[in-house]
């Protein structure tokens, strides 16, 4: 392990673990004092920023040669985001966490010099807080070709009107901008194809017209203060600047958000994982049952090694991924990209679930990070495209190679 | 179906379904106003119970000859059961929801006749709401034996001193009376063996010494007003006349709630199950991917289909042993009582978990009853023993029939 | 238990299976002196066959006011067919065995007089046995529509061409009719849509131009003297009376096999899983390993508690469907019939499986039933149409419910 | 790909699989013309070798340093494996066929100078066979410290006495060795514990006492003429020089035969599933059904996507497993040992059992490899330790790791 990763390993053991708690419970005095859980962030977090960016865990996400790149490999940042997903603090207070990391980088990638100086730069110093709208509730997004959030041009500036939700961070009183998946409208648009008539916009988020309509849930989770909203467009102007790459190019903007973006997401579900395994092999060694530990039963055994074997399994694949990604790029790695947006979210489903089965009614309250982990794992599942989108996407290269495959497919 | 199911069906598909957001907005109301979920109950719920009790629609589980029954026979009841386990408020509408029902016929079974005047009267007639302690958060009380609750004699007053969690209901503003699970110390009583020192003791909630540490929550809801408490006993004084059956008799009470009580909960929770798949169907009916319904897809279908070969299966495991109760009493059906228990739950967790995955996002906030429905057949693999230990049973009574058995297992 | 059941029982028990082994060992001499093993039965088999009908335990499968009716009621011979599925050899000793049954039963209800006599009497007294030629190699049958094999009329004779496979027991020495699915050609009888076009044809084994081209084998087994062939149909002539009930009546035919059918196969599959769960046990009480009898492992013990909550599911859905089809008939249980043919071999799968694993070595060996079972319940996965079939019925006639449902899907 | 890999990917694909129906041809031929399928090995194999011979694709197993080896190293190793195990019949065309390469290995490393040039070069020149004799009937050799085969000694003889079983290639008429596991008796022998009382020694096929009982199937194969035996063993006479290490060191040489073992064994298992994938996919491509192509069907692209994420997930873990031992030793890839042997073997039945259902009644029939395929993997869940004796070594090293675990378990 590098010198650096084992910083990162120890600052999230000994400061963002123990910070857990501390968080729930700021959380919990922001709210009895302000009556709302979505105008102040807990204070724990601030200090734990500080101490990340004073050890250098900064930005690590960064690719080298951007702005504010810490200059850490992909392999060796899917090792660090595994170890950031173990705690649910972890990627923030290193400046790490979705949708922030995608916004960054689609801005290094596509901004202006004035998107950089305006958003970048606040962005990378964890100043200000950022949202992807991208899904919405009238649509089924899972094609993410019926995205129908309308900009048009109105002379020197264009329009938008839709309803966004699942736009995660968007309530965030940090929250100061958010890029914005529309539809141009019109038959000459859509003689584009169903994949050429979106684009990305900027949009601040005070902007004239936006309004967060609801905070959603998951499974009774708000995950405030930084959470999921629900967000209308009326009417929103923003100049003509504010289209990321060209009209028309929001599709390709996504897919390059998609390959590194899945690896760090699935790897840090890996470390989650990993955690509620760890929890799981320890209650079993803390619990009498029927005369003996729990531990010394066969079949709580079998269930530790089902999840370590699925555990590890899970990783080899996002690291086989990342490795491809790195070495031959998106078009090199795009089974891959497909197989563990399907594989990790699930098997972190099942390795938490048997994790909250060992606790009994300790796993499903809120004195531990299981069901809430849970929640978002399960959540994982749909969000980003769900299973079935993905597992479509696995079939589609198998067939495309088997096409033109060497191999013997002889009965 | 009968005429008294068909008109079960219509209040609970009518007037309680409908009534679910109303309950919701009225409990959010409350809050807002109170700055507390747990001592006000929303007013739906006693419209509810009104048109049920005029409906004749109450009580509906007491066994037939008992004070308040409505001689409804076991497998009408199951029947039921599934109808008003549709909705999260139509049991307590009612009359019929745990852990009353147990409780009441506790009462009706082993209570004397000051029992029953003080407490069977009001909860059969819907006025007061009652709690039963049993779970502890220092054992593992998946081996009930574990259970440690001190009871123990001084003068003519039993002292007790404990702490229960996962008191479902003990918070409620309408509780008043609980059914404690205690264990009598000393060498005297540990000579009975681990399943003849333990005691059902009635305890008024108001006793001094009992107090509500807090709410517990299942994967973040906290399903006020009417929960599930952690509590504290320090030092409660009852009278003698408070141990149910006799001392030491606790497990004997125990045994007696036992299979009935787990033909109700399993039907409700194939209700719930039917309900997520008319919305797993419904849903897929109305949503458009891929240039198709999704109805129309092969794999959509084929979840149905597995959901509805799953529930079918369920259904008429817990017919079947509501059918062997009814002919045989307990020990002719405790294997399958032990079935229901691990089978049902993990079904309806499958269920309604394909139901979520069909809704997309939609499926995990709150805007649909899934994700709720999700956390409690969750909780259900856990609460009143988790799938281990029934399946352990189960397996017990299969070897025990192998040792006696006329068929062949000849290789 | 009713007294026939009892009989039948003991007969399975202590005739059928102890005669499985001398069945295996007397076609081995029966190979080793002729040199095939598609020319002689096993004596032990008329044995059976004597004894079984002097018990009366003979043709229980016959539908009541039938020729040669034992006068069983349906729900009753589903439990008779639990008990004979449990020995490979017991359907065939009481003249129970597929396909004969489903072709006495279209003999029964479909067949001229002369068909009667020629080849009904011989059957039901079990002089001979029949075939059903309905899959054919070149096409995928899973769609029955697609099955081609050619009839057309020339003068006063119906000619036939085509080829079959998977017809189970026409190399049998005893076999001496098959009915035969096939196709009429042409514009004319293309109009009439894809299930009018085909007819049922009684053809003799040994009518001139009917080849069996090779044995089959599921895993390794040909289950001779049985078996399952190829045919090869050339210029085969059968007279104008050869087709039964009409001229494309043919899938009203293959549906009224359907229903009884599928609930002889399925509680046939229960009866063979029953058998493989007392072997699990059996032998993990018999067995020691690190110290203990295996029947004392939780992991062993989860095994066969699962095992056991499947079959009882099981075996409940198919009683369920066959009450369903005695009160309603084939309509009544539509969905039912397919749900049995993908939950019961399924089933059975898992739990011969589960038992294989618990005999270690011996389990994939042929000193035990278990392989060959397994073997036989995974070919019936995708006999009589694979599982995606049924699972695709399951579903159509779920959406056609929800159609016109009376119950909520609301979320 | 290494040249070398590509050499043998092509001799695989265009030489082996095309040469496995001529291999069951000859078999055929071999047993009508001699009436035993035990005397004679087809023609096809040895031209075979000769070709791989030629080629340099022999030996390939063999570490570096050892006589005889083609200094692959054991990452390159493992892809060989996986593109031998595409075939059954490659692995022996190579001289890479089980047992005799962990024999081989143990005569490397164990042997006398007079057992190398008794036994070790003939096979490796392929001139020989030789059998590992390990299993036995009367004991659950899942434990193996109950392996019970007495050896003593009498002078200067050992003496042997024991019944083994599933001694695979005893029967070849090849075979002309066999390494036999044994126990010590007498309460000398038991004093050094159960894991210190056995040897390994070699006994000659041909020695008087060496009595082959029968031949096993599986699942109805009896894969002649390799095969798998029941051998007695009634005082057989080895020389005192026939223990290999040394008296009582029998679990050691067991364990070093364990990694690179099972390494080469899954990844076989990996190209096996692999083959199946390719069948699964070909054949939805060339069927209709229900008005479109197979391969068209969701449901059927979901299970093609699910093959490829469980093969590539596989493949990996065992990679992985191979790097760590190279890197580490076995004490170093202790866990991953354990787990490819539980994981590989369960993805492939699944992937196979997939691709057979695909093929309809194609699939569990003769006319291809898949079925036969299936019962060799299924019999690798039981074969050198069931899949519960392995899952209890995963945990057992899991618990070990989190009693000195650096990273939190914190709930």
């Amino acid at each position: 392990m590098s010198s650096r990763l084992a910083l990162l390993e120890r600052f999230v053991e000994d400061e963002c673990i123990p910070a857990e708690p501390v968080f729930t419970q700021e959380m919990a005095e922001i709210e009895a004092r302000t009556g709302t859980r979505w105008e102040e962030v807990p204070a724990v977090l601030s200090r734990l920023k500080a101490k990340a960016r004073s050890l250098g865990l900064w930005n690590l996400f960064m690719p080298k040669g951007h702005e504010g790149s810490a200059n850490v490999p992909m392999q060796e940042y899917a090792q660090m985001s595994e170890l950031m997903g173990r705690s649910s603090i972890a990627p923030e207070a290193c400046n790490c966490s979705a949708p922030d990391t995608g916004n960054m980088e689609v801005f290094a990638n596509y901004g202006s010099p004035e998107h950089k100086a305006t958003w970048l730069t606040p962005l990378l110093e964890g100043k200000i807080r950022s949202a992807f709208l991208m899904t919405e509730p009238a649509v089924a997004s899972s094609d993410a070709t019926n995205i129908a959030c309308d900009v048009h041009r109105e002379g020197d500036m264009y329009v938008i009107n839709g309803r966004k939700w699942w736009s995660s961070g968007a309530m965030d009183p940090r929250c100061k901008v958010a890029i914005v998946m529309c539809r141009h409208g019109g038959a000459e648009w859509d003689a584009k194809g169903s994949h050429g008539r979106h684009s990305m916009v900027v949009v601040p988020i005070d902007a004239p017209g936006v309004t967060m309509v609801r905070a959603l849930k998951v499974f009774g989770y708000d995950d405030a203060p930084h959470g999921h909203a629900e967000v209308e467009l009326r009417n929103v102007r923003v100049p003509l600047s504010s289209i990321l790459l060209g009209e028309g190019r929001g599709f390709e903007i996504a897919q390059g958000r998609l390959g590194p973006g899945r690896v760090h997401h699935c790897m840090r579900a890996v470390g989650m994982a990993e955690r509620a395994l760890a929890a799981h092999v320890q209650r079993s060694r803390d619990r009498v049952a029927f005369g003996k530990a729990l531990s010394e039963d066969s079949l709580v055994r079998h269930h530790v090694a089902q999840s370590r074997m699925e555990i590890d399994q899970s990783r080899l694949l996002v690291q086989d991924c990342a490795a491809k990604l790195e070495a031959f790029g998106l078009q090199g790695a795009i089974q891959e990209v497909s197989m563990i947006k399907v594989v990790v979210p699930n098997m972190a489903c099942r390795v938490i679930d048997r994790a909250i089965q060992m606790q009994g009614g300790l796993g499903v309250c809120q004195d531990t990070f299981l069901s809430e982990a849970y929640a978002h794992m399960r959540t994982l599942r749909i969000a980003d495209g769900p299973d079935e989108v993905h597992t479509r996407s696995v079939a589609k290269y198998e067939y495309r190679r088997a096409a033109g495959m060497a191999l013997s497919s002889r009965l």
